[in-house]
């Protein structure tokens, strides 16, 4: 079976090469990430610049390719024109910091699972809840999920985003929904040496949720959380809702 | 009430203007878009440069900011900062191409409105299927949209994606699915004078789509389409699914 890894913070992050690691025991692992960090870059593909690559080498066999480009080019690319064998599955991370909640939009880690479902593969965003941590513990747990997900597949347009807890020892796992709660956010306003009002976007790490069903909640007690997570973005309740409204709107021109 | 007009195209578009001119006989607009086109973004937002700001001037009046970030950056900054009183509305385009189908995971354009939704303001994206075109047709089927929107409100996550046929009048609006059919995507692959290999991505025009309750089927018939779209990603039909194996996930460590 072969393995297309990628990430969201680039080719030289920790977590990317802990999972390698654990997944090389078992299958045939080809590393494509962006040759810098692309944190919050959500779905975003770049048209206005040329790709360029990076072979890379690890005693003296290429193992896979940094990409000037996000985490949902690597995918296209990897799989278009890189890779000699279309992947059986993609996994994105481990992302140092969870991805949870409306974070889920802006994630790089998650678009690039995001990307491979839509081209219809199988695909694991994986994030752990530390900024350093029990790496070994998160690859060693996505390593025995990828082995499930090849065994018992997933329907195509649906990849799983996995959060874990920065633990020696993972106490159990929830399946979870993504919760929709708003983050508390903020800018910093300042003034630059030229008199001009500017912002920095503050990060937001707040990721507990009330809601018990959700992935925040999971992961706030120590529990890994499997959100399964669609492409199809329809809202299918308001779409039968509007259907009534069809001919109103057909009146609205 | 009070507008907030966006797009992906940047502040000097001409769908942006044309759209704030038909708004503006009705609502009180304020324009808050980037200072440079930002197709293809997706739901990136600015963590690691500052935002800079521009004030639009029109007639001696200030009537809005170009901001050096992304669509969501806008909204956010906007909504968050630069606004003196929470918008009723955000509205997002017109841009000039469809967003339909897989599409809608790559626009800028989609990702404002995305964003507004998230913050709890309803929104609508815009976007009519040519790069010129009937935009006054488009622009005066919004407003009437805004007005339907006004009145009927929307549910909290949960935003309209409004495509438009390029036709001087319109004949008719289906409410649709978003199409989840693969684009037919290539790159084109080429060498720099060092020899170096280098890709270009392909744009994907494409927006035909066999399933005839999709935003790609009803523009390809020149039908407006509007597409309700949800924030939540989950795939509730796998969370149940995959509930049935939470004990087998616990022995996974």
């Amino acid at each position: 079976m072969n393995i297309l890894l990628t990430n969201d913070d680039g080719i030289h992050a920790r977590g990317l090469w802990v999972l390698k690691e654990a997944l090389d025991d078992r299958y045939a692992v080809t590393v494509v990430a962006p040759d810098s960090e692309q944190s919050a870059i959500g779905h975003a593909i770049t048209l206005n610049l040329p790709l360029l690559l990076n072979r890379i080498d690890r005693n003296g066999k290429g193992i896979g390719y940094s990409v000037s480009g996000t985490p949902a080019d690597c995918v296209k690319l990897a799989v278009q024109e890189l890779l000699p064998d279309r992947p059986d599955m993609v996994i994105s991370g481990i992302n140092p910091g969870p991805n949870v909640g409306i974070n889920l939009h802006y994630s790089g880690t998650v678009s690039a699972a995001k990307e491979a479902a839509l081209l219809g593969i199988p695909a694991i965003a994986v994030s752990i809840n530390s900024r350093e941590g029990h790496l070994e513990t998160a690859a060693r747990f996505i390593r025995n999920l990828a082995d499930f997900v090849c065994k018992e597949g997933l329907p195509e347009g649906t990849f799983l985003n996995v959060n874990i807890p920065d633990v020696e020892r993972i106490e159990g796992v929830r399946v979870t929904k993504q919760g929709i709660s708003g983050l508390s956010e903020s800018f910093s306003r300042r003034i630059d040496p030229r008199s001009r009002t500017y912002f920095w976007q503050g990060s937001q790490t707040q990721f507990f949720d009330h809601d018990k069903a959700t992935d925040g909640h999971a992961l706030s007690r120590n529990l890994v959380s499997i959100t399964p997570v669609r492409c199809d973005m329809t809202d299918y309740d308001q779409m039968k809702r509007l259907k009534s409204f069809e001919q109103i709107f057909s009146s609205l021109t």
